[in-house]
Order: structure tokens, then sequence, then C-alpha cells
């Protein structure tokens, strides 16, 4: 299998010609640089046509060898009919998928690095926004490669806005527009404009002389277009532009051969060990498309080899992705709410983006318990802001003195809820906070039962210490024989009465009576549901989150002794439940959010990272007037004094608002069981089993887009300082044969892959067959 | 003085007809719609065209008036050749500015309503992005008006790239499309794929039949669109689109109407007590365009006045407004990154606009202390790094145990540094912090010495008690005889060895002393320079800054008595220093930071708020190797470990990276002072005089982009619980006579008024102006 993405070689130079409209000279002007890079740089040319329509004999691969000796010129799909694409392609009846286009382009572009080309020009059909065979956009089919791009700019009366515009659809899809050509024309002077336009941009304009009116007599045509090439060619500054793109090229390279010592020199990174990294291992990424970065390679001796090749980002860029790098809804959904608002302030005020958002969340959760939506920047904050809700309600409830009583969370060992100081501390002591400062822990934290399946069709129980005792000689078995074969009796509403629910119970309860007999004052229930994430993609037993929650509400008295049993699905109970869905919530999992899951409803909820589908910081805490009502008084200090500059930004609503609806179409759906539309999972069953079978590891879980692989610890080197991963992490993080590779993340002795929501299976099957080869070693 | 913005009337609606290209039938459509409006549904209907070009026989105001009885037709600058506006306008030797065109095009949307028309019609001239008579875009020149567009698609060959391109220009300039208008054209079928395309996007299409050709004889040519417009006016999808407008007009009100109540009821307001907080208080933001919101306005009875008025954006929408709201450049930085991107995952990766940022702001602050930056989301994320430095550099220096020493800050009393609980626990007790929940304050917090302009010409130091004893009469003086005549001498260098210089000196000296015999350990000295913005805009004099600096870097004994002199400009001595230019960085007080103001220059910088010229939140914490060494070791949890999902995201990256280019060229230069270029402010000197001269105001500070007024409290009623600039800021609200408001925001007896950069004497003048007046009351 091979993977399409932007390619880069040390001394081919690729270009795409785009056109600000059609008849704008997008050929002839491919026919000038075929012919200038030919005599006057003796570059070996190749020319590609993917996509044309119109009269063969028209078609622009022959104008070009019509005028030059020795260009390869290839058109891979020709269509008779001079009209869109997609539409001639329809008519004779043979519509090539994008897929198709592009991969033969890519291919082309192969073979010419191959035979050691100097140049290739691809040229488009139409304006930039043109539609493709398919009927997608020509801009998008080809983004996956994002070749430089040669503009042609409008001569024609209006052309100066036809051609802005279109410079404008192509940044916004990331491309790069390295020269902009334009026909000389007296009477709308567009050159005068757009040369200057574009210089204050960085783009050079090459303005050339209007080509000779087309005459009726062929020959006389032919012989004028033949004075016409060789007199534009034999310009000085055409020399001077090919010098200027080839030296534009060499420092290209040089730039992105030079961005990971810089890097390495300027940046400080997020948790990283600097003494550990060097400069080679700092990836380089030049662009991303979907699933996929671009990369740089190193160490390619071969010309002829790309220096760019495709990664799969397999962290969904540390679980942010969502929707698909560089989506073109996205990115306009972000320019339209800049282009509206920019940023307005947010206290005391209303913007259009920021209520739609908190209404489809209100919708999307559907839970009585929450009316209110509070926004921040990122999970750490909103988290943060989840902590100071649910302390205050609580002090206020129990009469506690915030300044001098201690107190504290009930939550999960292996939890963690972000990198600011004040969610540090509600997490239990553990390598991410051991160094900290001004870390103090101020909670208990729950040992878990926690779910791996340990081969095909087989789910086991790994149960803590503590709860052996409670378990009976059939609930003890889960840990070896195993208790569901398939996702869906995980999460069946029967387990969630059963025995073991009744003895994860019992041994909460006990826990609870005696840290309630020690004095220990508990203002919140912080939970990651599900899956904990950074704890290393622990899978905690749903039964044992819906035991604990369950307990605390219905008999609060277990964590403070004056507590009143509240009742009804609105009033928090015992203590405020949060769930930290920052990463499991929004379909990361599968479902919207995990109540159906863990069938617990919070009091509070966090949701951060897939938000605005994968493309900027936003994040969300919801609550519900029960806690709500306790920062309300006559006093402006009561309130929740609480807020970031960029509160609400209207970009990241914006961008959360069409990545809901986009989420909301299920593009998943090609995954969906078909007993629980909600479980569904990107990774294949057959493989994933395949994979919990294998000698070196210990256990697998796979739900929605995250894979986690807990490979077996060295003895002595579990968690987070164990390196048994690092071998497998390394290994397909190599190109090899396959031209491509995987980037993956580990957290200690676990590894995890990790998709956007929409993603091929094509894609997911070649990681899982990657992956087996790697674990062989 | 008029402000222009977007205009509602509860009757009157009013449309701008754009068109994808020239040529595409922009005045065609307006007639048939102008026709239809007035024959199909009695509507009194206005047709505006303000710039048109070609012989006045052909305007598109006489061709309408030819075939509708009763529309009142008016078209503003008329230029005969046939031309794009800028060549025709310079060839007739005069170009009006945009601002004539846009404000004759406001005010006869203004007479329109007065007069009771239903229906207001403005026509561009050419494409979407045609250059206007000035030579801006065009959809630049009307943005601030955010008309509904309809938009005219066009149906020639490669017309459905460049209606989409012309779609995406509109987006990320902020407009909203209506409709979609096309003529049928039976060869490229552009109509079929466009209306699907904008029904996707939710836009309704009107494909009309396409109108007869041109004739030569004008007797048959007119009575053929004669009867084309009577066909085309009464076909029954025309009536139906009329109808949808109307209702789409009647929705948008209802739902502007609703936004207050539902802002209310579901969103929880950070720094907001709800109990005093009305739907009537919350401000409905439509949109916004440069140093404006664009607001609705309730209890307006009349039809004729308008629901949208213009409000001065008087915070920077809390401070972090820069480079104007509607910016199309930072729109389209923004749509290319997320294009090119999205967002990758940062750690141990590197993409162009982060590693650009990097070494811009390394360039930028030109300080040997600083070579390395760390991203997170916002100032409070990006001190608490700083904090995590400090601290972690200090503990390592000193040898103490982290886990059980108590290790402080040093700080100014009136700072702040956010609202994550760390950054919180380093400021002293404060309104802010007092009912936060696991607030427990760590350090010592210096009083400082205030200073005010009280009056033209006369600034004046207020001394807190502790440092009264330390000065001498001369010096004391400065309390009442002021001290300076003009922002520039505050910071001359010779004030900072001046006899006031050591009185700071010794008083700090004194108390360094006393603390480090109490045995206090200081890991970290966090600064807000010059102004302590949340504090209450407290200007701190410059010298006591650098005086408190230099000592502990002089004489670090005084901290840690163990603690080692070291010399030289990168190693830190004493204590880091941060400064957190969260606030007063970035030009926010006219320099790139404030290190020509203090000169001092810090370990650690903290930058946000003005790094994306006011679009996005984006955090930058900056330090050098003396700091960075003590988180390097072979363990990885020696590491600094944070790290925000969304660290170094690069749609902020590359916005942050085309602000701080658009700053670079100055455009605040106008405002230059000859002999600082650094010293500008927007705030005209002499106006500030009469402020700070008045009897209600005890002070007041302008520099930069800043103007803060201290107001005389209410006896016993100062700082943030005073009320005494309320009324002040509630008369500024009030549209009254002049049709447009301010927005401010106070802070206790602080009122502050806050500018872009880019900013006109207009506004700023205006504002002082209608300042003074609510003085008087």
């Amino acid at each position: 299998m091979q993977r399409i993405g932007a390619t880069l070689w040390p001394t081919l130079q690729t270009f795409q010609v785009y056109g600000a409209n059609t008849n704008v000279g997008k050929t002839i002007v491919s026919t000038i640089l075929c012919k200038a890079f030919r005599e006057r740089q003796k570059a070996k040319v190749n020319y590609l046509k993917p996509v044309s329509t119109g009269a063969i004999e028209h078609a622009d691969g022959r104008h070009i060898s019509k005028f030059i000796d020795g260009v390869n010129t290839e058109t891979i799909f020709q269509f008779s009919k001079p009209i869109s694409p997609h539409l001639a392609a329809r008519f004779e009846g043979h519509v090539p998928e994008d897929f198709e286009i592009l991969e033969k382009t890519y291919d082309r572009l192969l073979q010419s690095a191959k035979r050691g080309d100097d140049v290739s020009i691809v040229e488009t059909a139409g304006g930039v926004l043109s539609p493709a065979p398919s009927g997608n956009l020509q801009a998008d089919l080809y983004r996956p490669l994002r070749l430089p791009v040669l503009f042609v700019g409008d001569f024609h009366l209006g052309g100066i806005g036809s051609t802005i515009s279109g410079y404008e659809s192509l940044k916004l899809r990331g491309y790069d527009v390295l020269l902009h050509l334009i026909f000389e024309e007296d009477e709308y002077q567009n050159v005068k404009y757009l040369e200057s336009y574009f210089d204050e941009r960085g783009v050079p304009t090459l303005a050339l002389p209007k080509p000779p009116a087309p005459k009726k007599n062929p020959e006389e045509d032919m012989e004028n277009m033949w004075n016409y090439y060789s007199e534009v060619t034999s310009l000085d500054m055409v020399y001077k532009v090919l010098d200027k793109l080839k030296s534009g090229h060499t420092n290209r390279i040089t730039e992105l051969d030079s961005m990971a010592e810089r890097a390495h020199k300027q940046i400080w990174y997020p948790f990283t060990q600097h003494s550990n990294l060097k400069p080679k291992d700092i990836l380089v990424i030049d662009s991303a498309y979907k699933n996929n970065f671009d990369t740089l390679v190193k160490n390619e001796k071969s010309k002829s080899e790309s220096l760019l090749r495709a990664a799969v980002d397999g962290s969904a860029s540390w679980w942010t992705q969502g929707l698909g790098h560089g989506n073109p809804e996205l990115s306009l959904a972000a320019a339209y709410a800049a282009g509206r608002y920019g940023h307005v302030m947010f206290a005391g005020a209303i913007h259009e983006p920021a209520l739609k958002i908190t209404e489809a969340l209100l919708e999307g959760h559907n839970n009585s318990r929450l009316d209110r939506v509070f926004f921040s920047d990122n999970g750490s904050t909103g988290m943060e802001v989840a902590l100071k809700m649910a302390l205050r309600a609580s002090c206020d409830r129990y009469g506690w003195n915030h300044k001098t009583d201690d107190v504290k969370v009930l939550g999960l060992q292996g939890s963690y809820h972000g990198d600011t100081m004040g969610v540090m501390d509600s997490s239990e002591p553990s390598i991410y906070n051991d160094k900290v400062e001004w870390y103090r822990p101020k909670g208990f934290w729950f040992p878990t039962p926690q779910i791996h399946m340990t081969g095909p069709q087989k789910y086991t129980i790994t149960f803590p210490s503590e709860l052996k005792s409670y378990l009976t000689s059939e609930t003890e078995a889960y840990a070896t024989k195993g208790f569901a074969r398939a996702l869906p009796e995980i999460f069946q509403k029967e387990r969630f009465s059963s025995t073991l629910y009744e003895q994860y119970t019992s041994y909460i309860r006990d826990t609870l009576k005696r840290l309630n007999a020690e004095g220990t004052k508990f203002g919140a229930l912080l939970l990651e549901p599900i899956l904990l994430g950074a704890g290393g993609m622990i899978f905690v037993d749903p039964v044992f989150h819906a035991a604990l929650v369950n307990l605390v509400r219905n008999e609060p008295e277990l964590v403070n002794s004056a507590a009143p049993r509240t009742t009804g699905s609105k009033e928090w109970s015992g203590v405020p439940v949060i769930h930290d869905e920052v990463f499991a919530g929004l379909h990361r999992l599968g479902p919207f959010n995990t109540n159906d899951l863990t069938h617990v409803m919070p009091d509070i909820v966090v949701n951060a990272k897939l938000l605005t589908g994968g493309l900027l910081p936003l994040c969300t805490t919801m609550a519900g007037q029960s806690i709500f009502k306790s920062f309300e008084g006559e006093d402006k200090t009561s309130a929740l004094l609480h807020g970031h500059s960029y509160t609400a930004h209207a970009v990241g609503c914006q961008v959360a608002i069409t990545s809901l609806e986009t989420m909301q179409k299920k593009p998943w759906a090609q995954y969906a069981a078909s007993e629980n539309d909600q479980l569904w999972c990107v990774w294949e069953d057959d493989l994933v089993g395949k994979v919990a079978a294998h000698k070196r590891v210990e256990g697998v879980i796979a739900l929605g887009t995250v894979l986690a692989v807990t490979l077996k610890a060295e003895a002595g080197k579990g968690g987070y300082n164990s390196t048994a991963a690092a071998g497998v992490q390394a290994q397909l993080a190599q190109v090899g044969e396959k031209g491509w590779m995987i980037h993956s993340r580990v957290l200690g002795n676990v590894m995890y892959f990790m998709s956007g929501l929409v993603v091929s299976k094509r894609t997911t099957d070649a990681v899982l067959n990657e992956l087996l080869k790697a674990l062989d070693g």
C-alpha cells in the first residue's frame, strides 16, 4: 500500500499550475515555462495534465510537444467534451475517483524523479475551484500533494477580483503560491494592481506579453505562436524567474533541513527531557492532511527519493484530531468568525457562535443535571473551573471554612487532569507531579479494576489487591477466564446490577466509611470516564465507575455524616461528580459522551480537544443550577472569578459548531455495529485480536478511535519509566520499503494509536499490520 | 460625529448585491428583485449604486428606472470609463476615499429607513474583490456595514470555481450570504452544481431564466427586456424567495432579540456575579470591525431607528485587541495554517509557524537572558509555566526540598497573574482569590509607589506609608508638586540612579533583610511591569521596579544568605525575575516590551493577549539556559512536564507571525513622539489633561493604547467594590443623540479605555470628549 502525501526531491522541482479562472492562459504559460526550463536551463522537463477536457488534438500536452522538443508530456484522463470535467466525465460514462487521479499523478511524479528529471509541471483544468471529475473541487483533490503553485492571474475585465479570490481559496487550503504569472493587457491594467498586491505578500509576479490572437489559418497560427514562444522565452525576466524558482527550491530544502537544529536550540518542548532529545529526533512537519503528516526524512542519499514522506499521525496529534488535518470546512469556519468578529470580549456579552455552541452542547449532553456552559481555553483550565465549582458547592452546603478546612477530592488512581497546579493537586502523587515544586496532593484515589482484551474475543478484568477479598470465586475468575467476548457486553445494562457491582459497592462503602471516620472532608469526585488517558490508557471497568458514583449519591452520609439525602435528577448529592471528558468525550471512544457507557450522569462535565474537531484550543465546563446557586449572592466577589482573555473566542466557537454539525452526520457510520451504533471502532476486530494474542502483548483495548496496547514490561521497569515500547515505536517510525511511516506516542509500556473520527479501513488495517510486523521484531 | 457600522431596521430590509465576477448579471438580477419587491410585495424600494463606471446612459440606476416605476434609484459616484473603478476614478482625476463612499452609502440607507422604505438594495461594481476607487478591495470597503449578501453566481464556463472562490472571499470577511442567484445555462450546468453546493451550506439558490441576448435595435432590446422582466418577476419561485428573505429578516431580529435571554439562562459568565446580571445588561454583539462592535440596542420604538448600533470596544475586548476586529489579513493567516496543518502535535515536532514565531520573539525581545520559547494557551497557563521554571531553578541552586520546604515568591501588591490556582497562590490575598477554596497565598508582596497624571503636564507619585520614612523632603514633594511634566521624563535614564532610586533601594533592602532573618525562602520575583492591570491599572514607578530587580540581583544574599553572586547578562541572580507582560507587552503600552521603560532585563518573560493581534489564545513563556539547565537530567521526570494538547497550534502561531510583522510596520507611527518613537500614545495629551483636571478625577494614566482614570471614590468604598465609575460607564453606554456608544469596563473606581494599536484620532478624541461630558454628569 502506498500513502500519498507531499513530496520534495533534492533536484526535481515540481509545480502545479493553477489558473484564477478558465481561459487565463494556463497552457500557454505552461508551454513558456517548459520551453524556458528546457532551453535556457537545459533542464529535463516533464509535463503532466492529470485531467483534460476538449478534443484530443487540442490537448495541452500536444500543444506543448508542438513547440518544444524533448519534453515528456502526458495526459492521464482525457475527456473529449470541452466542458467542466465533472460533466465531461459523466458524459463519457467513466468517472475516475479522486483517489485514482491522485494516485496516478503521484506515481508519474515518482517516475519523473526516478528518471532524473529536473522539472515536473502539473497543469490543472479550469480555475482553482473548478470541479474534478468526481465533482469535488480540484484544489481539494490535489491538496494531499500540496505542490508549490504557479498561479496564473486573470487579465480580463474583473480579473483583479477573481485572481485575488482564487488566491484566497488556495491559501485557505494551505497551498503556497511561489509565483504569479499574468499576461500584460493595457486597458484593464490588472498586472499593475496585482503585481503590487502579490509583492506585498512576498509573491513575485511575472508579467508576460500577451500571446497573438488566434488565426483561422492553422499554419499562420502555428507560426505566430512559434515566434511568440521564442520571443518570450528569450526574455531576461523569464530566465531570472526560473533562477529564482530554482534557488527557492534549494532554499526550501535548506530551510527544512535546518528546522530541527533551530528548534532544538530555541524551543522548550512540553513533556520532554531535553537531555535525551537530539535534533535528529525532532519530527519536521511540512504540512498535514487528513490522518497524515508530511514529514522530512533524513539520511536519504538518493536524489530520486523524496525528502518528504507521509507519516500516519498515530496519536491523533495528542488526542485532538477529529475531522482531519487541513479540513477546508473548518478552515473556512475559522476564517468566517475571524472576519465577522475577530475576538470579542465575553464577560457580559453574547455572540452567535458562543450561543450556538452552548445550545448544541446542552442538547448533545441531554443531561438534566447540566444547564449552563462556562468557557475556557484547555482541559486543564476547564478542570480548574470544574474544581472551583465543585469545591464551592460543597463548602457552601457543608458550611466548611475554605480558608482553614482541608477540603479534598475523591478520584481514581492513574487519573490525570492537566498541568496547571490546581488540577495537579487533584491527582495522586505520580511521576507527572513528583518534581513540581508546589504540588501538594489533596485527595483520596481509589485503585481500579481494569479491563483488557487478552486474546481474540476475550476480555478479562485485572482486580487491584484491595478488592480481592470482596470477590467470589465466580467473579474472581473474570481475571483469567474472561467475562465478555465483545465490546457491547462490557457496557450492557445487566452488568450494572450484577454481583460484581455489589462487590465493588461493598469495597467502596468500606473505604469511604474509613475515610469519613478519619475526618477527611471531600468536596468533589473527579473521574475520567472509561479510559484514563495520560495514566496509560487504563480501561476502568465502567461498573466500578457507576458503583462509585451511585454510592456517593445514594449514601451521601458516607462522604459527610451531615449530608442531606438529595434526590431527583438535578440536585447533586454527597459530592459533585465531575466527568473529565476532555479526552474521552465527543466521539473519541464512540458515543457523544460516556454516559451510556458508564450509565451515570455527571453533575459537571468538561469537554475540550475534539470540541473544535482538532483545530484550536477551546474548553467548556458545564454544570447545573444546584452548583451554580452557590456562586450567587449580592457580593460580586462570590462570583466565579475565573475567565481568560479569549474566553469563548468566536473563532473557536464557530469551528466547534461546524465540527459538531459534521460529527452529527456520523462520518464513522461505516464502522457502526448494527446493534449499537454508538459502539463503533475503527480498529478491525480480527486484527486487534491478533495483536492481543501476540506473545509480547499483555492486553489490548480498542474502542472508538483508540487502540491501546500494553506490552509486557521488562522486569522491574513498569509504568511511565518502561522502555518496552520504544523499540516497537522506533521500528514503526522507519520509512523502510513501504515508503511511509507511523508516528506514534508511548506511555511507558503502553503504545497507543489514535485516528481521527474519519479514517479509511485501508489506513487502520495498514497500521495494525505494521504493528504486528514490528511486534515480531 | 457619526460612527459607521452594521445596521438593522425593524421593517427596512437591506441587501448588498455582490457578483462572483463581472458580467454575471448583477444589474439584471437587481432589476428583477426591485421589480418583484415593488410589484409582488407592493414594497417601497430603494436602489443604490455607490460606485458605477461606464457611460451614464447605461448606468444601472437608469436601467432600473426604465423598467420599474416608483423605485428610488441613486448612483453616488459615477465614472464614465467602463473599466475598474480604481482606474476610472484616477482617469477622471477624482478619487473618493473609502470613508466617503462608506459614509454616503450609510447615509442613504438611513434616509431610506427614515422614508419608511421596505427594501434597500445596494449594488456593487464588478466582482466580490474588485478594487474600489481607492484601490482597496470592494468587499473590504463595505465590510463595516456587513450588509446581508445576495450573491450572483457565474453562469459562464469556469463559473463554478469563480463562484465558490468569491463566496469564500465573502465568508472570510465575515459576510453572511442569504441567497445565491444565477442564470440558467444548459451547456455548463453551473446551476445544478452550485445549487447543491450552496444548499449544503444552508444558502438557497434562485435559478433565473437567462435574459435575452442584446439586440442592436434599442427598441427591440427594450421590448425583449421588458417582456423578460415581466415574465421572470411573475414566476412563483421569485415570489417565494422574496417571502423567504422577508421571513429571514424577521427571524434575524427575533433571533437577536432572544439572544440575551438565552445567554442569561444558559451561559455561566466569567468574572460575573449573575445575581446582578439581567438579560438587558447583556451586550448582544452581532459582529465587530476594527475598534467597533455592532451591537443590538433595545427599547428602540421607532421603525426608522436601527436596532444595531456601533459601540466603541473600549476595553480592547479585555485587553486583547490589537489589529482590529475582522482583520482580513489575520483571517486569511488563520485559514492558511488551518488548511496547511490543522493542528499538529508539538512534543518532539516542529512546524514552520512555531519556529518562525519563536525566532521572531527571540529577536524582538533581544535579551541575552532569553534563548528558549515554551508555548501554552493563555497568560495564566504561561505564568504557571514561568513559576514552575523559576521555582525549579531556585530549588535546584539552593538545594531546597520542594516537598517539605515552603518556597515563596516576591511580588508587588495589586499584582494579578491569572485565574488558575497555582498563579493565584502567587498573588497576595485580594477579592479575586478571597473565596477560592484552595487558595493559599505563598509570597511577600511589596507596596508600590504609584504614578498619576493629576493635572495638565503634572505627574505625581503616591508613596505607600512604608516608604515614607526613607524619603527626603525633596522626594516627598513629588507627591504634591509633581516630578515630571511629560511621559518621557518618567522613563529617563537619569531617574534610575537618582536619590529616589537610592531611597527605594534602602527600603527594599531593609525589607528583604527582615524577611531573610525570618527564614522565608523565595524562589521567584514576579512582576507585571509598569501597569498592574487587573489590580486597577496601577502605574508603578518604574524606578521602584528597577530598584527591586537590581537589588535582588546585586545583593542576592538578601534573598538567600547562601546565594552566590552571579554576574553577567545571562545567569539569574538571587531569584529568577519574571516579567508578566501578558498585558503590558507587545506595544500595548508603546514599545515591544517594557525593558526600555524599566531599564531591566527579565530572566523569564510571558507574552499572550496581543501576541495574536487580538484573535486567538496563544501564550509564550521565554527563558534562558540558566533556568533551562535545571530541568535537564537523565530522568525524564525531571523535565518540565507541562504541555497542553494544542501547544503551539499552527493557527495561533501563524496569526502571531502575521501580527508581529504588521506591528513591526508600526501602524501607530502617526502618534510617535519625535524624541522617542517608543513612547507613543493614542490619547491626545490636552484632552487627557482636561480629564486629569476634572473635579471628579483623582488621577489619570495615558500610555500607548491605555487610558486609566481613577475616580474619587465614595467614602469607605474604594477598590474593586467601589461603584463610583458605574454611573459614568452607564452614561457612556447610552446611544443618545449621537447614535453610537462606548462599551467600557471598570475596575472598582478605575475606569479604563483601551484601543487597538491601529485607531483613528477621530475615534480616541471622540471617546475623550464623551468621557468629559459624562464626568460632568
